[in-house]
């Protein structure tokens, strides 16, 4: 059985992408199934919930050599712990290609597109598959979900077509506001520990030295209403160092994007990420929120910012 | 202007993927031109000979920052000495993914496949694209170097498919001669130095230790004509023992692949390789030739074998 897995802290893509690939494969006569690394944030649990949907399984501690397909993620810091020990047969990936390696020829498909679905409704084409209706809506739902619908600099064109053949397929005649009542579902916090808020959209990346690198979180809150989460603005802060100090880490970013009006503010935990920020986005940092302007994509508009300041100089 | 490029010591599929994919992306908008990494082997002169195309320059010094599409290949011991430093936007392969990482989100597209030529029909087709005459020519000549015209284990049901579709377009009508052909033309080896032949498919591995690994040079040589390569064993010993005392290697091994017969005869150069040849494989090694029997793939039935060998034990 060959396990079908997205990235840690799951999004509606690595859910969505582990749940149409394994259907995909199944089509084609691979034995495989969907697996998720983690908890449904609130926009990924409304999808499922409107797509009539089980959220797959949790992922059971794997043995060594076992096979698997990683979708929408490929390094390992945001995959499972022993990656390392397992057999990857498979990728279809967005992201840039970090530390993955594999004892056989395997099969890749990466695309520098702004969502995994897209890439899924190509491999369906390619296949000479139809489009069922249900996986049309997981396709759907992820790319207005990855790219905010096209609010994102992450769009490509091929996003834009995929949507405009998946939403008939789908069902869906109100794209928008089938997509901002998602966002309305992500943004419903409610009484969240302020932990989980921090690590719902949360990744981990290597800076600086590729030896020695230094470790950075980074979180996003994407959301209709920001202020609900400023006004969380202290128990957050709180988070952030918590998790830095038992972490080990040197900085700890937490991203807030206001989806509808396209723009991001983020809190300043301490004194080396107020430097960072102002070094490497050349913002003024003065108190506990930076504006970072209309940066909303951690992908295109920070990580690779961040990695050309930490970079060893020549 | 994006670079496109095979591997070091440049064999038919690497030459002719440069090529065809090359072609292929200017046909889609993109500004390519291929590039070769070494000189072309007596095989793939023969094939571009015949089908009357230049063979590609060689690939001139790249600034750091330059955009390159790597085929056949992707780990940098197989690659441009500066390979870490370049941005890599595109890889069409069939081999193990090793140690490449990207800055950006890429168009990678691996396939567990006999041959790169294999993969790049699939582009056309996806692209909507007609084969024309010489890609079909380069393409099939790639698939039957490669699979040794289906003999070597590599072989998939696609490599056989590809075959079937692109004779025809190339307007060669008995494969199997023409395969014999440019087999014939790779085993007129002449007056070739010692040291060419060895490094003419030559690539080396690390194997064991992850952060100290332990490096195994491993030559191939395909011939109809193996009687003419071990009347040269004398010269091809002191050339192995000359690379390997140059380049501190733990071992050097050459690989005597008779096609027609299907046999491997691996030149044994002294108490490492032979230790190692008979541990490995369990073939008893007296004197300077191990018998390896059908052992005919370096990718699928040697380096494997050796991955193993050599793996730490838990």
């Amino acid at each position: 059985m060959l396990a079908v897995f997205g990235h840690l802290n799951p999004d509606t893509d690595a859910i969505t992408a582990a749940l149409v690939y394994a259907r995909l494969l199944a089509r084609q006569g691979v034995d495989a199934q969907a697996f998720r690394l983690g908890e449904l944030n609130f926009e990924t649990a409304f999808v499922l919930r409107e797509a009539g949907v089980d959220a797959p399984a949790l992922l059971p501690a794997l043995e060594a050599g076992a096979a698997v397909a990683l979708v929408d993620h490929n390094e390992s810091a945001q995959s499972v712990p022993n990656l390392v020990e397992l057999n990857v047969t498979r990728v279809v990936d967005h992201h840039k290609l970090g530390d993955l390696s594999t004892a056989q020829p395997p099969y890749l498909r990466f695309e520098p597109v702004g969502c995994t679905g897209t890439i899924l409704l190509r491999l369906h084409r390619e296949a000479g598959l139809s489009v069922e209706a249900l996986d049309a809506r997981l396709m759907l739902s992820a790319i207005l979900s990855d790219t905010l619908h096209f609010r994102s600099p992450t769009t490509t064109r091929e996003d834009r077509d995929a949507v405009a053949f998946l939403a008939p397929v789908a069902g869906v005649e109100d794209v928008e506001a089938y997509a901002l009542a998602m966002f309305a579902a992500k943004s419903d916090l409610g009484n969240t520990p302020a932990e989980t808020l921090l690590r719902m959209d949360y990744k981990v990346f290597p800076f600086g030295d590729v030896v020695a690198p230094q470790q950075w979180g980074i979180g996003v809150i994407e959301t209709t209403n920001p202020a609900y989460v400023f006004g969380r603005q202290a128990e957050l802060l709180a988070a952030m160092a918590d998790v830095k100090a038992a972490d080990g880490l040197a900085g700890v970013l937490l991203s807030v994007v206001d989806i509808l009006n396209e723009t991001n503010r983020t809190l300043v935990l301490g004194a080396a990420e107020a430097q960072v920020l102002s070094g490497a986005f050349g913002v003024s940092v003065d108190g506990p929120v930076a504006d970072l302007g209309a940066r909303i994509s951690r992908k295109k508009q920070i990580v690779p910012v961040l990695e050309g300041f930490f970079a060893p100089q020549a």
